[in-house]
């Protein structure tokens, strides 16, 4: 059995690390922490797994396997140093922590302890995602990625923490880490500039500039109330061959190539958030979205935040 | 008669002249002035206008009311100061001109002179842009905007002097100056900073950064041969109310509010590009694209594009 507890319940994104414990036999969810004890019960009842308000006792007492973080962000950082040094692996929802002190401490604890922490980054996951990186080639070099993050705040529903800047670490911490991601991804940038611009802590673009290629991240909590859809998540790649429009919420990838009009590519099956990384763990192997590759593309995320609020000045970066 | 006349016939934008000409009969096209003799009769002929290699002879010669401005871009500067010295109001194509010192020039002969210079904002004019001004108020406070305007190189027809950045003046020059113009239409924003990214020298970004708006105009020469159009030219008003979708290449507006889904709203007639700023003049006024705004966003562009070439840093900027 690959035993799998949660170090922080805070975000509904803990349904990631369920659903594949409803999906796979050998997956058990042994114990759930939460400052909330309400919030730790349920999601723990379905499974029969143990309850605690502290992780540290939740990680001293069931000895788990993998730890899942998906806590109020500004205390994701500690659960995570804490959770790899009890000897786990970890698997956290985004942001993986709000301060870059956290991270060189997260930074630190991989060093010293030799276990993963995997990033949840689903945009990987997506078929649209998947079929772009299938016919990337076709678009020739990439140049420009460009991509807008529009969500809906809901205001009600949301809770406290989530307007405490302590607690929530900004919009581009938050929302641009996935956009990053994937353009460092299509575009195979390694060092550049990271620059950042925030209104009003609800709209903002993180920008990365480098060698041939330049990624441009807008992200929103703006989106109307009278939208059908949560957001119209979209990525565009422009190459010297072609350009591709990755339309994630309405799961079409759109390809215009030097000879070919505007066409669809038919799409593959995705893939469940957490499954691929889950089924890595339990193999004994590090996942394909890399420790490294969490750490730097948080890097990048919190020093976007950090550029937006200090004037949008462009700062330096480059992959360990 | 309004007396016509053209100085620099290099762009075919030339025709946004010709077609008020053509349009009005109390206009007339009376000379052209071109390097190329060739190209100059080309656009006289039809019109029997006289012929000049030499601006400078032309405006002594015929004595215009007015001057359209459309030819190599480093040659454009020159002209305009030259055609207001002449007493001539003057039709600027963009860029107006490729460096802050022609801008300099330009701002202290319009004082100097009393003459205007507006400068063609076509997109202003356009159906979809008029319908978002109508409805702009729907939206409440708008924080952010983003553009994206790709265009067709064809490469094989482009002139050599367009590859010479000394006579092109760089991608944020040329193309960003309409988005600009738009963006600050839409949120009123009179002060920030401006930065710009360049890939390549075909494909950028620039951004507008002040209080309360955040502004975003992506353009680049990389959209491909197969494309249908020259450019699917869009840009997102995001509001605290609501949101609009300009597409400008597929004359659609689609507006999303808070309490409304997604719909398109119906578009007015829209104006050619010179019809209301020649109107404007012969009616002895100051057309609604005025020499203050000219010459801001033509700043702000080649500030975008001095930015770009300073690693991206913000610069900033105010309303003078």
């Amino acid at each position: 059995m690959t035993r799998i507890a949660i170090a922080g319940a805070a975000h509904p994104h803990v349904a990631y690390a369920t659903a594949e414990v409803d999906a796979v036999d050998s997956f058990e969810l042994v114990a759930v922490a939460d400052p909330s004890r309400e919030l730790a019960e349920r999601w723990a009842a379905p499974y029969d797994a143990k309850v605690f308000t502290d992780h540290q006792a939740m990680l001293r007492e069931v000895e788990p396997d993998i730890v899942m973080v998906a806590g109020i962000y500004g205390d994701r950082g500690q659960a995570v140093v804490d959770a790899l040094n009890a000897g786990c692996h970890v698997i956290a929802d985004k942001p993986l922590c709000t301060t870059l002190a956290d991270l060189d401490a997260i930074t630190e604890a991989v060093r010293r302890t030799g276990r993963h922490v995997t990033l949840l980054l689903e945009k990987r996951y997506y078929p649209v995602t998947l079929a772009a990186l299938e016919i990337s080639g076709q678009l020739g070099t990439i140049h420009g990625v460009t991509a807008s993050g529009p969500h809906k705040l809901n205001r009600p529903t949301r809770p406290a923490w989530f307007f405490d800047r302590a607690q929530y670490g900004g919009l581009l911490t938050d929302l641009a880490v996935h956009d990053i991601d994937a353009g460092l991804l299509f575009t195979g940038l390694t060092s550049g500039t990271v620059s950042g611009f925030v209104v009003d802590t609800s709209y903002g673009v993180a920008t990365l500039s480098g060698p041939g290629a330049l990624i441009t991240a807008g992200v929103d909590w703006m989106n109307p109330a009278g939208s059908p859809m949560h957001g119209d998540y979209r990525m565009k790649l422009v190459g010297t061959e072609g350009t591709a429009e990755l339309l994630w919420a309405r799961n079409r990838l759109v390809v215009t190539t030097t000879e070919l009009a505007p066409h669809d590519v038919p799409l593959p099956a995705g893939h469940r958030p957490a499954e691929l990384p889950l089924q890595a763990f339990a193999a004994g192997n590090e996942p394909d979205i890399t420790t490294a590759r969490g750490l730097l593309v948080t890097r990048l995320a919190l020093l976007a935040q950090q550029s937006a609020e200090t004037g949008g000045v462009p700062l330096p970066w480059t992959t360990p």
